[in-house]
């Protein structure tokens, strides 16, 4: 099977640059001495998730418990479901648990920490920890802090935070900058349990662009990472990878053809309509053509407008897409975890146009 | 099942309300003498296509070739794939057409026109035609429009077309007039390729708004339109339909709170990142917030953030969530296509809260 034969769209996965994405990844953690928590929300792939724990400790990070039960299944234990726990939720995190899985959930919230202490299921629990982003968690300093910790019990193994603002950065500079505010916030907070008696054996921290920047992760005994694994043109433009470390692209054929433009079957479904690139330097509509050996041979060719499954391609003059109804281009994604999504596999391919593998994805909730 | 139990981010449809937009527009176009081919990519449910077609020929639009499959195993043969057709697909085409269905194709391209006449399987064909959106088809005074007609031979059975630039609409006169622009472009073209003794016996045209407040259709054989059947805030605020008609809501878990906004479960893969209501009269950021029952309790609470699996409501000082973590929330959606498309099933209702039916979703392609 060649790319030439897939159906379209489809998403493609080149695994020699996801190996060298997590190569970079895993040295760079193992120079700071802290070992990694590969968030899996990106991927939600076995067959990724096996490449991206070796040499790891073998836990991993997941934003379902539909991937929480998926990776269970697939022999994977110790599993941190990072988004804020409902106390409707633990029935389910109970019965996962009782299978097999080891289930650690989040919370920032009083009353939810009462809930989680009360259950059954009792799983190993982690306060979340604001460290600048704004979204979920208790600032270090606050005062609620404690209180949970002491409603959890001996349900609280430790602290997490998620730097997303670091998303906001656009030099190696501010990246440092947050991932030290990161590392500093969740660490003060471990610190602040620890005084009062209390356990904080996990202290864990990540986001792609802190752990890929980060100069000193003391403290931690965690990094948790995922967009790292596949890369997309707003990581690449904010530092977390080069131009030329973007592992999936969307395959999509030529539906159309006017002056300037070529319309393909990848529209707002196949790509997103995440507009993460906006406000970077070089905005990328929804998405920037490359050939089919996945090259940059079309120049600024972007996806400019994207329906439902049409999406339309602004060429550059000088660097026109001469292709025919049918003919095929692979799109560069602007937020991979948006783009993936939608799709059910990826079809593996190893630097060239041969697919060597179909890996399944495990989507929705 | 009520809505209390369910898993959540999760899909609610109101019947009640989906059959009342159902007979809006079965009203609106039989007063027009117009039948009706409902577009089915909004839905993806055969369930919903067995109510939209009621007291309608039978015929249905898809925008994928996996609808194409999914419907035609349920028995509707009569299926129009309205996006441009590559001639890699017309093996799938045959296919599906050798097993039971009779799938139209649609064409701009003199060479596809070809491929089309020269594959076993020739499909009926419609020519598209442009009728302002600037996206695919001919212009109907274009000159290729007759030898595409003569390369396809007797495969050609019509014309059609989408004035998808219905969506900058903001009126009513707005509509009608794009509404008559869609209809005169495609009556042109068919009129021309009788001229010329080709078949025209099908001109199809529409969109949901132009179907909506088009004043005479005449020359039309069939108007197509999918997203009125759930409606969503971007077409209530282009007049499409009132603001009390949107089927189709997430049901969403809150779980985090800080002074003035709630944290919920249903993040940018939940709602989607589409943001059809930026340069509408109301920016609805990634969708509003409503109360369980579905009512505007909140004013406006709107979703200002979406990460992957995170939601930000912002609230009005006046109107606050009250709610505990765990609390539910139904989030009404932008753009009702984009956000569907992430999720497996309807969790169906009647007007309450109890869960009447679950009804399956066709995703992908």
């Amino acid at each position: 099977m060649n790319l030439t034969d897939l159906p379209t769209p489809c998403l493609v996965l080149d695994r020699g640059i996801l190996k060298r994405n997590l190569l970079v990844m895993a040295n760079t953690l193992k120079r700071l001495g802290v070992p990694l928590r590969p968030h899996m929300k990106t991927a939600k792939s076995i067959d990724v998730a096996r490449l991206a724990l070796e040499g790891q400790p073998g836990g991993i990070t997941v934003s379902t418990l539909a991937e929480a039960e998926y990776f269970s299944s697939h022999g994977i234990t110790d599993i941190l479901y990072a988004v804020g726990i409902t106390p409707q939720k633990l029935d389910q995190i109970g019965k996962l648990n009782a299978a097999g899985a080891d289930i650690i959930v989040i919370t920032d919230d009083l009353d939810t920490a009462a809930a989680i202490a009360a259950h059954p299921a009792r799983p190993r629990t982690l306060i979340e920890v604001d460290s600048g982003e704004e979204r979920g968690g208790l600032l270090p300093s606050d005062d609620r802090l404690l209180e949970i910790a002491h409603r959890l019990g001996s349900c609280l193994v430790g602290v997490m935070t998620h730097a997303g603002h670091s998303y906001s950065g656009r030099s190696v500079s501010d990246m440092e900058r947050v991932a030290l505010q990161e590392r500093n916030a969740v660490n003060e907070a471990a610190g602040r349990l620890r005084q009062a008696g209390h356990r904080a054996d996990i202290v864990s921290a990540g986001s792609s662009p802190t752990a890929r920047h980060a100069q000193n992760l003391t403290g931690l005994t965690e990094v948790r990472a995922g967009v790292y694994m596949f890369g997309d043109l707003f990581q690449a433009e904010i530092g977390t990878h080069g131009a030329d470390s973007i592992a999936v692209t969307v395959l999509t054929s030529v539906i159309g053809r006017r002056p300037g433009r070529v319309l393909v079957d990848a529209g707002g479904l196949a790509l997103s309509k995440d507009r993460s690139t906006q406000d970077a330097p070089v905005d990328y509509g929804f998405g920037l053509a490359l050939d089919l050996a996945g090259r940059p041979s079309y120049g600024a060719a972007i996806v400019r407008r994207a329906y439902q499954e049409h999406g339309v391609i602004e060429m550059e003059p000088a660097r026109p897409i001469d292709l025919p109804v049918g003919g095929r281009l692979r799109v560069a994604p602007n937020h991979v975890c948006m783009t993936a999504a939608a799709h059910d596999r990826y079809y593996v391919t190893d630097g060239g146009q041969d697919v060597v593998a179909v890996w399944h994805r495990t989507n929705g909730w």
